[in-house]
């Protein structure tokens, strides 16, 4: 399915009115299924489901990985993914509850004491120099080709410290990172002393999610809240914000930042 | 509490790096409980707690005027708002069941089938002039004001045709709204013939929460989705987007839109 659709639209001033066609994104409610249970419905752009599911499962701790899944079955029409886990596979009692009542975006099943107790401070010793962050993100901005026409979507990248790996959109941007966590899983591709790029804020959520994955560095063009500032400092998540005309704000993990001065 | 907090932070360029102290947007984790049920945990803003939880409540169809309302406890602290509703207030079978299993942001309450059909088309006969939009979003870009230092924020405002009535911003698109919607229940504000002026993207959720306040014009700084242009054609809201450099796109209801030309 495509991720924009031509509308008519009025294009109006202070004194005309055009008839022409714009470009809209389009959003898919996408309803996830994981061995018959309902877990949650996202809005999503209509591209990669497969890898949207899949990274949902993997940010919400249900998949490991590749060798967890038995099956995945896209109905794109009627907007449901259904995931079958292996035989045998047992998930941690209470998983699916605290999904179901608080799990989705505006909930905090990321946030909750258990998840950021249970998660063990970044030990990468990865580094980058300032200008190969410009040089990523300067990357990103160019292939974020669908906000460019629509103005609508978020990006995400996963890059290693010379190029960008992997690259995906969406109007959610929870739903971007996780398509790039569900192909990560599903090709195989190690997230090991890598660095995500997003378009979006970094909130407790955004930060969590990447840190979870054991993702030494992440990467905003906008910026990030208090709490996902005081968590990537608890997490030893270095967190770069405001990437914008040669120059970014460091917030956290400063020393992973290298500059050909200081 | 204040919304923004100042951290240390380095700015790094290519060469140099420097301590400086910038501004953050602070993010709370928000618990809504109505009589004793615990309904949702918002990521929001930590301000005007108590007219975000009452602007949910209207927004889930759970409130439907101040005489609904016993109670309002806000403990911004714990981040916990509860609400009593009066005695005898009876909540339709299956609506905390559908607001707890599906309801939070990422899911698609505002969008189930029983939702739109039980929504009417909007009648009201109000219209505005181009270049009272012009006006009015101009004003609303002024207020902005979070925004504008931290980046990290979205702004709604409720207006007339002639002036913003009503300011609030959040962290959230849809927090920003029922800031509004809550201010107004309380405040006895009528929402009647009146515009919504929103920072974001304009997605079905966000399109049915205003039409359910019965707000005929909805105009967005963002871009629509399709879901959002469809749902505002059907039920007759008056959809106005990219309002930027003298002209706007107007992706449904345009007889609202009235310019000085044809």
């Amino acid at each position: 399915m495509d991720s924009v659709e031509k509308f008519p639209v009025q294009r109006v001033t202070r004194e005309s009115r055009n008839d022409i066609e714009d470009i809209v994104t389009k959003e898919l409610p996408l309803t996830i299924i994981l061995d018959n249970i309902e877990l949650t419905t996202l809005l999503c752009s209509p591209t990669d489901l497969k890898y949207l599911a899949v990274g949902f499962l993997v940010s919400e701790g249900l998949l490991k990985g590749k060798d967890d899944i038995r099956k995945i079955v896209v109905d794109e029409r009627r907007g449901v993914v259904r995931v079958e886990a292996v035989e045998g596979k047992e998930f941690a009692p209470g998983v699916f509850k605290r999904l179901i009542t608080s799990g989705c975006g505006r909930g905090v099943s990321f946030y909750s004491a258990a998840d950021v107790q249970g998660q063990t401070k970044i030990k990468s010793e990865t580094t980058i120099s300032s200008t190969a962050v410009f040089t990523l993100v300067r990357e990103f901005q160019h292939r974020s080709q669908v906000y460019r026409t629509t103005g609508g979507v978020h990006s995400a990248a996963l890059c290693d410290t010379g190029s960008i790996l992997l690259f995906n959109e969406d109007i959610g941007r929870h739903n971007a990172i996780d398509k790039i966590f569900g192909e990560c899983l599903l090709k195989g591709i190690s997230v090991d002393d890598r660095i995500i790029i997003t378009s979006g804020r970094v909130s407790s959520e955004i930060l969590l999610k990447v840190a979870k994955r054991n993702i030494p560095i992440l990467i905003s063009k906008s910026a990030p809240t208090d709490l996902g500032v005081r968590l990537a400092h608890d997490l030893g998540v270095t967190l770069i914000g405001f990437v914008r005309g040669g120059r970014m704000n460091v917030y956290a993990g400063g020393w992973r930042v290298m500059t050909n001065g200081k």
